[in-house]
C-alpha cells in the first residue's frame, strides 16, 4: 500500500505542479508574503506508520490556523466537556474573522476553529499560566504529538501577527466586553499569535495529526493522546467547521475531516486509514489552499477514503 | 449481525421509552399537534437487506423535511451540478426558516436543506411541469427508492401546511423578487407543501435511504439510483447541513449523515453499513427529534458506525 | 412673499431643468418606466393658501410611498397611540424593503414609512373592512386633505404593483407568520398596492400636506385634520424616517420633514411656513428623487426654512 | 420670558423630582455607579443670554457622549466636509456600541454620535498631534464654547473608562483593521476616553451649546463658532442620530435636536430660542436619561419650541 500511496501522491503532485501559483497567497505580513508561491508538498502517514511524501514535504511553513486543532485537543484535555461552555460546535455561516455572530450571540464564538473561538480556546489553555508558560506548553504538546522535538515557533511571524492583528484584537476585546475571556486580552492574544506562528513541515504535521486517524492513539509513538470518542468528536468538528465558510464545500469535494491554515497548509484525517498534510500557499476565495484542496480531492477519489462512501470492495 | 442489531435497538428502545414525551412536538398544524407524543420507532436495514426494527416502526408519520433528501436527489438527476447555481452547499449558521441570509446573499439559499433551499429545489424539480405532475413524480420517485407503491401524501397535512405556511410564502416570494424561482410562487409552494406531507414509516424511510449507505445502489431492489460519487456528496451535505443549526452538534454526538423532519423523524446513513430511521415527535431546541437524536447517538456508540472513527478491530 | 416664492422656485426650476434625466427612474413596472424622465414640477403653498408653482406641477404622477403619510394619519385617527404597538418609530438603518430587521425584531417594522411598516398600517386602516371599502376610505381621505374630489387611483399601476410585488408579498407573509397582520395577506396588500397607485400633481400633494405645516389644520379648507401635537409628531417621523436610509442625509442637506416616493415625488413640510411638493422621476442611490432633493435643498437655503436654524431676522 | 422660563422649569422640576431614581444609572465604572441617582438639574439659556436654572444645575457631572457634539464641531472646523469620508450621516438602527454595522459597511461608522463614529472623529481631531495635545485642544475648545476656563476632565473617569472599555477597544481595532484610523488605536482611545470624561454642569453645558441655537454664533461671548449652515447641519445630525436607537422616539416626543450621555445628561437645542441642559442619572432602555427626556418633553410642550410645529401665535 505504501508503494501505491507513494505512486498516487507522486501522480497528484506531477499533475498539479504546473498549477502552483494559482490562487492568492496571504500577504498581510511579510513572512507570508515572501514565501515562494510555487511551494508544494504532500505527506501521508498510514496507521502502520509508513510515510509517503513528495515535493516540499520536509520544509517547515507557518501552520497558522491548523494549530487550532492542537490547542483544542489541549483544552479538552484540561477542561473536558466544560470547554463547550466557552465555544459552540456549530458552523458559523460566515467568514473566519466575522464579528457579527459574536454580537448576536453575546460574545460566545460558534466553534473553536474560527478566530474568535480559537482565541477563547487560547484563554482556556492558559488556565492561570503566564503567556510564556502557555506557549511553552503548546509547543511541547505539538512536539509530543509529532514525536519531534525540533518543532518551533517562528518568532518573526509571531511579531508580525501581533503588529498587524487588529481584527483579532477587536475580536478578543469584544469577547472580553462580554466577560468571555478570563485573562488579559494582551496575554491571550500573545498565546494565540504564537501558536499560529508554529512552523512545521508536511511530514511533521501529518505525524502530529495521526492520533486523529487512529482512534486517539498515535501508532508511531504509542502515545494515547485522547479517547477514541474524543478523537471522533474532534474529527467531526474539523469536518463541519474546519474550513470556515468553505467547510461544506470541502466536505462535498474531499469528504475528509480537515483543517486549513492561511499559510497554505491543510491537515486532513482519514479515520482508520491515514493522516495527510499538504502545503501550497495560493488560497481560494474562502482562504483555504487552492491546490491543496484539489490535491486532497484527488487523493480521496483515488483511495476511496471519503468518510461518506462505503469502502471499496 | 442482524441478531446483534436487533438486540441493540431493542435495548435502546427500552432505555429511552420512559423518556418519550420529552421535548416539544410540533403543533403549528393540527395534524402534527394531534400525534401521540409517546410514539417511538426505530428501523435499521443493513446492506444485505436485513431489517431490524422495534416500536412504532411500521406506522406512517409525516416525514416533512426528510423529503428534502429525496427531492435533492431528484433535482441532481435532472440538472446535475448546475443545481448548485441555485442553492449553495454551506451550513447556514441560522435557523431553518431564516430569511436574513437570503437578503445578504441576493436570494440564493445556502444549502438545499433549509426551507428556502428546498423551495428552490422544488422549483428545479418542476422543470416546466404542472404542480400536479411534479408532485406525482416525487411520490413515484420515493416509492421507487423504497420499493413500496404504498407510500402516499397525507392531503390533510398538505392543506394545513398551505393554510399556515406564511413563513414559506415569505421565503418563496423573497427569492422570486430576486429572480431565483422560475415557476409561480403558488405552484412551487404547492409542490413543496405536498412533498413535506409525505407519510412514511421508519421501515419505509430506512429502505428509501438505503442507496445512500451503499454507494448509490439499493441492494434490495438492485436499482442504481445515483453514482457512488453523488451518494457520497449527498451524504456530505446531510452531515454538514442536515439538522439546521444543530448540524454540528449532531455530527459531534452521532457522527452520521442524517436529515431530520419536524414530524419527529430522522433518517441517518452509515455508509457501508446500514440505513437507519427513527421517529419520536418531541423536538429539541433546534427542531430535531430529541429522543431520536439520543437513540442515534446510542446506536452509533454501540455499533462503532461513526464515520469519524476507525472501524472496530 | 408669494412673489418672492414664485421667483425663487422659478429660478430653481431654471437652474435644475438642464439636469433632469439624471439619476435613474424606477422601471420595475411599465407605468413608471414609461414616464418621461425630464418631467419636473414644483408647487409651494403657504399658510395663507397662496400657491407658487412651476413646470409640470399640475400633472398627476404616481405618489407611491408619499401615500404612507396619509395612511399613517388615517391610522392614528382610528387607533391613536395604540398604532405604535404595531410599528416602531425609529429609523431603520437599512433599505426600504429590507426584511432583515423584521426577523431580528419579531416581525414588528421599525417605522411606518418603510414598506413593512406601511403594510402594517394598511392592515390597521382596514379595521375589519373589505379591501374595496378601505381603498375607498383612503381615496376619500386624500381628497378631503387636498380638498379636491378629482384625485384618483391609477388602476394600471395598482395591477402592475400586484403582479410584480414579490418583495412586498414576502414582507407581508413574513409579518403574518409572526401574527403581526390581522387581515389576510392578499387583502392587506390589495389596499397597500392601491394606496401607492394614487395619482396626484404637485399642487394637489402640497395642498394635501398643508395641514402638517399648520399645526394640524388646513388653512385653505378650514378642516382640522389632527391636533397640533399629532401634526408635530408626524413631522418628526417624516424627518427621521421619511427617506429610508437617506433620511439623515436629507435632514442634513434640506432640513425639512419630507416623504419621498419611488415615482420621483417628494412632499416636504416647513412648519409655520408652507407645504412643498416636487416631482422629478430620476432617483438617487437611496431611491429618492435626485433633482427633487436638490431643488428642496436650494429652496430651504434661499428661504431659511430649515427647522434646524434660527429664523432669518 | 426669563421669568416665565424660570417658572416653567421650576414646575417641571417639582413635578418630576419625586420620580428621580427611576431608570437605571450607569454602573460600569465606579465613578458613575457612585453618583447619587436622585440628582436632577435643569438649565436654560436663551439667545439674550438669560439663564434659567433649577436643582443640581451647577454641579459638574460626566458629560460622556455629549462631548461628541463638541469634537464633531472641532473636526468639521479642521477637515470640513471631508469629515464625511470617515463617518456617515445616517441613523444606525442599532445600539450605541454595535459592531455589526461596521462589518457590513467596511469599517465606516454610520454617524459621528455612535461610539465607533466618535472614535473616528477623535482620530480626525488628533491630526498628527499627540494624545496629550489633542486632549488639551478639546478641553480648550469646550472652555471657549462655554466661555468658562474652569471646565476640566475628571482623570478618575478617564482611567476607569480606559480600564474597562473593551467594547471601545474592539470597535477601534475593528476600524483599524479596515484602515479607517490614522493614529495608533491606543492613542485614539486615549483621546476618546478623556473627552468622555469631561465634567460639566448643566449651566456650563447649556452655555457651550448655545451657538447651535443661534446660527453658529454664541450671543454671550460674541464668538462666531461655525457658519449658520454648519450649525443647522450639526442640529440635524443631533436630531436624527443624537440618541442612538432612541433618536426617533426623542424626535417624536421632544422635537428638539439633542445629544445624550450615559452620565444622565442631555443637551438640547431650540433653534432661535435657547440652549437647554438637563441632568438625571437614571437611564431608559436606550441608554438616555429617563427623567431628563421627560423633562425636555414637558419643556417643549409648555414652550412650543418643537421644531416640528408652527410657532405659537
Amino acid at each position: 500500500m505504501t508503494t501505491d500511496l507513494q505512486a498516487i501522491i507522486e501522480e497528484i503532485h506531477a499533475t498539479l505542479s504546473p498549477r502552483t501559483g494559482e490562487g492568492k497567497a496571504a500577504d498581510y505580513i511579510p513572512e507570508l508574503a515572501n514565501v515562494d508561491p510555487k511551494k508544494f508538498g504532500i505527506a501521508v502517514i498510514d496507521l502502520e506508520g509508513r510515510v509517503s511524501k513528495v515535493g516540499d514535504c520536509d520544509e517547515p511553513f507557518s501552520i497558522q490556523s491548523i494549530s487550532k486543532v492542537f490547542t483544542l485537543t489541549l483544552a479538552l484535555g484540561k477542561h473536558g466537556e466544560t470547554t463547550w461552555n466557552r465555544v459552540g460546535r456549530e458552523p458559523s455561516g460566515s467568514a473566519f474573522n466575522s464579528i457579527v455572530q459574536l454580537e448576536h450571540e453575546n460574545g460566545k464564538p460558534r466553534n473553536p476553529f474560527i478566530n474568535a473561538g480559537a482565541i477563547a480556546i487560547s484563554d482556556l489553555v492558559m488556565s492561570g499560566h503566564t503567556p510564556r508558560e502557555a506557549i511553552g506548553e503548546i509547543v511541547r504538546f505539538v512536539q509530543y504529538l509529532a514525536d519531534d522535538a525540533g518543532i518551533a515557533i517562528d518568532p518573526a511571524v509571531a511579531r508580525s501577527e501581533t503588529a498587524t492583528g487588529f481584527r483579532n484584537f477587536a475580536l478578543a476585546n469584544f469577547m472580553k466586553s462580554f466577560g468571555k475571556l478570563t485573562h488579559p486580552v494582551d496575554h491571550v492574544l500573545g498565546v494565540y499569535f504564537h501558536q499560529c506562528a508554529l512552523a512545521m513541515s508536511c511530514v511533521q504535521l501529518a505525524r502530529a495529526g495521526l492520533f486523529l486517524a487512529a482512534n486517539g492513539k498515535n501508532p508511531l509513538s504509542g502515545h494515547t493522546v485522547v479517547s477514541s470518542q474524543r478523537a471522533r468528536r474532534i474529527n467531526a468538528l474539523m469536518l463541519t467547521c474546519g474550513h470556515y465558510d468553505g467547510s461544506g464545500d470541502f466536505a462535498y469535494h474531499v469528504g475528509l475531516p480537515g483543517k486549513s491554515g492561511v499559510g497554505g497548509g491543510i491537515l486532513a484525517v482519514a479515520p482508520g486509514r491515514a493522516s495527510v498534510a499538504v502545503w501550497s500557499p495560493g488560497l481560494n476565495a474562502n482562504g483555504n489552499s487552492l491546490i491543496g484542496s484539489i490535491a486532497l480531492e484527488m487523493l480521496a477519489a483515488k483511495t476511496g477514503w471519503s468518510i461518506f462512501g462505503a469502502p471499496h470492495a
